[in-house]
């Protein structure tokens, strides 16, 4: 088990385009459940595969729990037991030391772009890229499980 | 993924205490999530745990995707995540040539004895040990999900 420490940012589209990439991962992921108490999520990134149970939010922190389980399984979970489902792409980019990941949203989600940074504590300190804008940790519209139920394209 | 054929049986429980048996493994399991479609169980079987994701059952037949993880994870997520669980001494027999499941049940279902037997194909056949009564196969009462929300003592 480990507790997830984020804080999530939205990107700003035209400084992220004229930034130099590495190439992405791709991730497929759906939820089997999800509800404010818990989060039960299948990923394929690329070609490995993951089986992620999360609980509640409070605060920036998340307990989570993740397994590696072979990529057939995630695909017939996914396809049979999903309840709903995301495609991204996901960029990895150190910046000032710390590790950022960007996803660049497909299908329904497309034009939303989002950076997240992992924690040691809520408090620490780091350093914000140019290319982030405004903090929406917490907004429940940005979790990925809310995403794969009401995409992007459909918010006011 | 494996699909999973079972067949399930009461058993005779005066004709069980007289049996000779080996030495049963205890369980305790529990569940995130479980509907009509799909099922998110955790278990802890003596030293070792899993996680078990069932599909719907068609007839005797269930998709099942089952990884080991962790007993410590297993345990803060039956305590943290866990809707509902349960507690049973599971026996394994072989009779016959075939492998028998028999959960003595404990807690909230002490009193309830039943007899597992999977299959290769639904219409397998295979010998009824002397000490297995009425077929319960199918009967949702008799799923562990449902014992673990109304267990049998408040059955009427």
């Amino acid at each position: 088990m480990a507790i997830e420490i984020e804080r999530k940012f939205l990107v700003d589209k035209e400084k992220w385009q004229q930034l130099e990439k590495p190439t992405p991962m791709h991730l497929r992921q759906g939820y089997i459940f999800s509800d404010e108490s818990k989060t039960i999520r299948l990923r394929i990134a690329d070609d490995q595969a993951f089986i992620t149970i999360k609980g509640s939010t409070t605060g920036m922190s998340r307990s989570e729990f993740e397994y590696a389980i072979p990529v057939a399984d995630a695909a017939q979970m996914l396809d049979d037991l999903a309840v709903s489902e995301l495609e991204k792409y996901r960029y990895n980019i150190t910046y000032s030391g710390k590790l950022w990941e960007v996803d660049v949203f497909l299908g329904d989600n497309q034009g939303l772009v989002v950076a997240e940074i992992e924690l040691d504590s809520e408090d620490e300190e780091f350093e914000l890229p140019l290319w982030v804008t405004t903090e929406v940790t917490g907004d429940k519209r940005y979790y990925n499980s809310k995403l794969s139920i009401h995409p992007f394209k459909n918010w006011d």
